[in-house]
């Protein structure tokens, strides 16, 4: 039987319809992500390629040359400039009915490669390497943050063509704002409005919950953080990754706790890989509005979606998602996929 | 130059980068649609295949029979269904933090098969045929407002796979809930808002200013409605069809009205096809809550939504759409693509 749940962060309702699962197809899936042939702009010796290298990390330690490890870029052909006017004072446009809807494309938009070798993918990476991408991660959150004309920054990786990737190099961005974006405003406002109620973060809760109270939806678990089947999920599979300790600003969160994310996400994606036959997928890194440092009700996280189905009409019409899998379902495949020897 | 724009409805901040179309892909895309062969589940002479008939239109004015010319049947893989529980009363579930969270997966799901040709596309229907299958949306959305259990309805067609169709012969889907969805509940809060501050609806207000004020969104009109590429749209040469009289609610909407739509539908339809070489697409027809029969602030609409692009990491974590097509290039070209002949 299909159920309604609702995300009481967002208070958004979804529907979770396992039956859906069986429904007939006439089309074939052929949407798995197809490596190109290297070398591209993110290749070493091509640095010239990209757009100026904003943070890097070298083997021998030196700031230039071909010998680093990770490599965080000015995006070529960025969503967002930095050279353009900011949206500071009273560069925003008049135009009828529309007034006050219109800001110049102020951002910035960078790209991090996070690796040299154009053929491997991100769960190919020793934790060393991927810890390093963390590390940039943390080292240009908090640069972006410095910048007080920004308000939202957002970590995230495409990776295969359906989830969004133009480049097959393994790279993810930061993409940093000087609004408030809508899910941002939404989870700042349902957060918020938990705390205030309860006295408590809702992640703290949801921990708890999943953890102590009924563990159906959790998929694993370490000393720093565990990953569950979110309640109320948009997507087939969607994971979340919560660290244990609050903390709602990703720029200040110890290297141990980011290591022990870091290493979670890893083996989540290698269970989604086999358990889905290498599908393409985005992660995203959560974490509290710039100007807020530190605040009890936010609390830092990353979210891993598996591009299994489309998004479609009635998604589009309702903002209403239905997801072919339970959160349990999802949570029972996932712990159960072993990825010990993968 | 990238622009942030804001969609004054929902207050979402969109970002209009038309200098991202060129930067390079090392993907090709093959997602167009792909017709399986018939028959199928929705074909003449294999009734029995779908749930039960709700409404159909026949030649003979028969009330059974295979001589249909379009027919709305039960989902069989519903996302919900009439059978279960209804939402009214006690039954909400607890589940500690996530109380009140869930509710049974009632609903209606319909499929309106909407010609009885298996090969024929939406866009090579005759228009009295498209006026037909007009004709059983607004007869179901009618007949759904009745039951005092629903709160919302979506009308929605998915063509293609890529935009989640999973069977090819030509059909649309109707789905009531007794819940009001999260962009339904943004649409009656932003719109109402608008109201309560001009005394004005706010797409009767965005179809003056398209129409006489600045015609650079105006991609076609008609004596019964406009259609234009909105403001702030999150997808790329995403289409409206507004009428040009004030109407909240869909069911009540004279027929001259509704086949001015439809012609319109067909005919931006066709401007896709061959302006982007036959793209999945959906399109869905937005009507008032059904508690609210006629309110001053809603306005019935159709948007029309080519698939093009790939949401992507940034999408689906920020709630922020980068749009590489601005709204007035997109009117340009739609509206210089000449389909008299096509």
């Amino acid at each position: 039987m299909s159920e309604l749940r609702s995300d009481m962060i967002v208070n958004r309702w979804v529907i979770i319809s396992p039956r859906r699962g069986a429904r007939p197809h006439d089309y074939k899936n052929d949407e798995r992500a197809k490596m190109q042939p290297g070398p591209c702009a993110f290749c070493p010796n091509h640095e010239h390629e990209t757009g100026p290298e904003t943070f890097a990390i070298r083997e021998d330690g030196k700031l230039r040359g071909p010998c680093w490890r990770v490599r965080v870029v000015a995006n070529k052909y960025p969503a967002v400039a930095t050279d353009v006017e900011s949206s500071d004072g009273l560069c925003v446009y008049s135009n009828g009915v529309f007034e006050g809807c219109k800001l110049p494309g102020f951002g910035s938009h960078e790209v991090v490669v996070e690796t040299p070798d154009h053929y491997k993918t991100f769960t190919q990476l020793p934790m060393a390497q991927i810890e390093d991408v963390f590390k940039a991660y943390q080292a240009r959150v908090t640069c972006l943050s410095q910048d007080k004309r920004f308000k939202f920054v957002q970590v995230f990786k495409n990776h295969g063509n359906a989830a969004g990737a133009s480049m097959s190099h393994s790279h993810s961005q930061i993409i940093a704002l000087p609004v408030v974006t809508k899910s941002m405003e939404e989870a700042v406002a349902g957060t918020k409005s938990y705390f205030e109620r309860t006295h408590r973060c809702v992640l703290c809760d949801i921990i708890h919950q999943d953890l102590v109270t009924c563990r159906d939806r959790l998929v694993a678990e370490s000393p720093f953080c565990i990953a569950v089947c979110p309640y109320a999920p948009c997507f087939p599979h969607e994971t979340w990754i919560l660290p244990r300790t609050h903390n709602s600003n990703f720029a200040t969160v110890p290297a141990d706790q980011i290591n022990g994310a870091a290493k979670m996400l890893k083996t989540l994606l290698l269970k989604m890989e086999k358990a889905f036959h290498l599908p393409p997928y985005n992660f995203m890194l959560h974490t509290a509005l710039l100007d807020d440092c530190h605040v009890p009700y936010y609390h830092w996280y990353i979210r891993i979606v598996p591009h299994l189905i489309t998004v479609a009409g009635f998604e589009l019409g309702s903002g209403c998602y239905i997801n072919p899998v339970s959160p349990e379902d999802s949570a029972q495949l996932l712990s159960n996929t072993n990825v010990d020897d993968y």
